[in-house]
């Protein structure tokens, strides 16, 4: 099969606040937002779930890029000068624009999540909540092929805004 | 607002080839799966956004929880006594049933990834790669709630199927 047209539909279960309004001048990941907090809401029907997350430290946060530009498949990351497979890199122009965050957890008040350390745009469409376990997803000390030769967007990064819808 | 019913769509972007054929006795996260090899199958028109992907030591997959069962919002997680919210656990019963492993990548041939380290059932709907970036992945030395008093469920485990589809 060269393709398959199988089309799956996921739900908002709540929004991500944030300071940041739109794309340019938003940190490019969670370790380029140190002190910056923000809030999850999680719609009502869902409180239950919720039970237990705060004693996490960390947490997944999975989200739909709804702002940005549509896919592509090479892109030129920022401070980059060649393009790159749209696999091999976080930009937000993506197929299935499901983005992926790992922030940190201040504290669980009801339906409402503090969190610092956010990427995310204000307004963001939630879909999911991990709790982030290290034995499961921290590795340390790996390659990362063309970023190892792009030391310089390796360092806290601001977004210029060029994968922004329109 | 107290729920969004917006329906947002997401297509398969290729299949993931794994040892296993159902949850039962199928390694839970990455690191249950020591040399657990299978492969990545990305469908022909996306081929072009693997190009540099090789480079990387390790990726994200993002895909489709196919046959799981349906969500629930309290689980009993596998060798825990208590319930848990299921946005506090890992499990596949999930309102939005999206995975993610982070799997090693042993290479890239064409639109094929070998992998290891797998703890995805034979035949999952592929939706998103990422490169695993260990700057923006990889936080170590964290508080896990209700897992930091169930060490047995640290160790490398094997689903029991409980969260299966029937």
């Amino acid at each position: 099969m060269s393709i398959d047209s199988t089309r799956l539909t996921v739900t908002p279960i709540g929004i991500i606040h944030s300071p940041f309004f739109q794309q340019e001048g938003a940190p490019i990941q969670p370790y380029s937002a140190k002190g910056v907090e923000g809030s999850v809401e999680v719609y009502a029907p869902y409180a239950e779930g919720l039970a237990d997350l705060g004693g996490f430290e960390r947490v997944w946060l999975v989200y739909w890029f709804d702002r940005a530009c549509a896919a592509k498949l090479r892109v030129l990351p920022q401070w980059e000068t060649r393009e790159h497979g749209v696999f091999a890199t976080r930009v937000p122009a993506r197929i299935n624009p499901i983005g992926l965050s790992p922030v940190r957890l201040l504290g669980v008040e009801g339906t409402t999540l503090h969190v610092a350390e956010i990427d995310i745009l204000d307004g963001t469409p939630l879909l999911d909540i991990k709790p982030y376990v290290p034995e499961y997803d921290a590795y340390i000390g790996l390659r990362v092929g063309w970023l190892d030769d792009a030391a310089i967007a390796r360092g806290p990064l601001k977004a210029d805004g060029r994968f922004s819808k329109e």
